[in-house]
């Protein structure tokens, strides 16, 4: 996947670092930064267990101290802003003697178009429908669901498939993680060959820096995985390696009526992307 | 307060927003973006009531749904990364039939200058000293507890004080909330006097963004009030007027040994500046 990435970007290579958790387990960060089509991106993987503590337990709501986490995660932030964010995670937890697999790939464009977001959406509906009729359908309105950033009332992006809580059958379960990670990428990048090349000025390189401002909102408020590895006392570098590289917030911003930024806030609410395709 | 910070600007004004709180109460919000001297500067003052939804009563962890909020707080983001930022907040809560108050007054500087956080601390003692002995080595030790970053082994800033849950004597509690809001500027203003000429360039101002990240995972993460405002369906753009305007998160940066970088890190963990006085 670093190697498929890297060629795409064409410029930057991944930096690899492994570290350890002292309370057990470990992982392998992977990160590009400052390339010439990614101004950051990082691929995860670590497999983590020990104790909830305290403070982790509280912020769980209580229940068994015990864990085991093994997953993949994967962000890629372009440095154009006519390119998509993608953000992709897998992963299989146990707690006790309960088990179950949790994640998801989504799109978080800064000026969407629509031919893209149906791509992305049909590709993981081809994707989930190979393991189950009405797959796609329960996860995509539950990736809307879990990105939704409630103090915005929006999106943070356009979706994609999100599930967790996985359970009842484990082996179906992880022969549709298998071939969803196997094909985690390619829905992206038809998408970054359309867009990459786009120009762009100061504008819209201001309004990517206010969505990230978003991204960032979304990730350290609500987000599962952030705050379960920052509960959990994982390494932060490779927990916040999702955060966008630059980031802004200025007050009240809000999009001029009928500007390329208003119509991009409207693809941010729950949409069925796929209704005209049916 | 707002003319005060104005006329230090010598360029920008505030903007001043009323909002109303659809479940009870509201505000009024004061923000002077892309000054001279400020980059993001905001004065808000709000009184909210209500009855905390099932979402927000988790996050508090139980107890009493009627609640009543009134407070004052305030964040400075100089331009410059040579001047610190501030940050001052008063509240009073009521929750059911139980109230206290609580608040502090800090400052995050990016290149930190020893005499300016001990003349820092050395006015809020004298503030604080003035309501009780003890009070500044009580608040000043809270503070840098509550502004400790755990998943980063740092602290927000230099700290400053900060206290709440303050129950036990409401009438001693107010003069002292009432003295430290009449003199909450006095302690900031000398330290940009001093830093606001200080030439600075590309290096620095990347390192006050890397700062500023920190400032975002600490506010957005572990800050109470922000907690409280968003689980309360607070005004979004009041509660994160607090974020600066524009923050930076690159892979695994460390500054180089012995830079000044490097120095100012230092500064970041819990230290008694005024020991060399006493």
């Amino acid at each position: 996947m670093c190697a498929e990435l890297s060629a795409l970007d064409g410029a930057g290579s991944f930096k690899e670092d492994r570290w350890q958790r002292p309370g057990g387990g470990g992982g392998i960060s992977a990160v590009l930064a400052e390339g010439a089509l990614f101004e950051k991106a990082g691929v995860n993987t670590s497999t983590v267990w020990g104790e909830f503590d305290d403070v982790a337990l509280k912020k769980l709501g209580g229940g068994e101290r015990a864990f085991h986490a093994t997953g993949i995660s994967m962000v890629f932030h372009p440095r154009s802003p006519m390119v998509p964010t993608m953000h992709a995670n897998f992963r299989f937890l146990r707690r006790g003697a309960d088990s179950w697999f949790g994640g998801g790939a989504d799109l978080t464009p800064y000026y969407p178009q629509r031919g893209d977001v149906i791509a992305f959406h049909q590709v993981w509906k081809d994707t989930c429908e190979r393991h189950g009729s009405g797959l796609y359908d329960r996860y995509k309105r539950w990736c809307d669901q879990y990105f939704y950033i409630p103090h915005r009332s929006e999106c943070r992006g356009v979706g994609g498939i999100f599930f967790d809580d996985v359970r009842d059958d484990p082996e179906a379960a992880f022969a549709f993680v298998t071939d969803a990670c196997r094909n985690v990428v390619a829905p992206y990048l038809p998408i970054v060959e359309r867009r990459r090349d786009e120009p762009y000025g100061e504008r819209e390189r201001a309004f990517q820096l206010f969505r990230r401002g978003r991204y960032v909102e979304f990730n350290l408020v609500y987000d599962r995985g952030t705050i379960f590895g920052l509960a959990t006392h994982g390494r932060p570098e490779s927990i916040l390696m999702s955060l966008p590289p630059l980031a802004g917030w200025w007050y009240d911003y809000k999009p001029e009526p009928r500007s390329r930024e208003a119509d991009a806030m409207a693809f941010f609410q729950p949409q069925d992307w796929l209704a005209t395709e049916r």
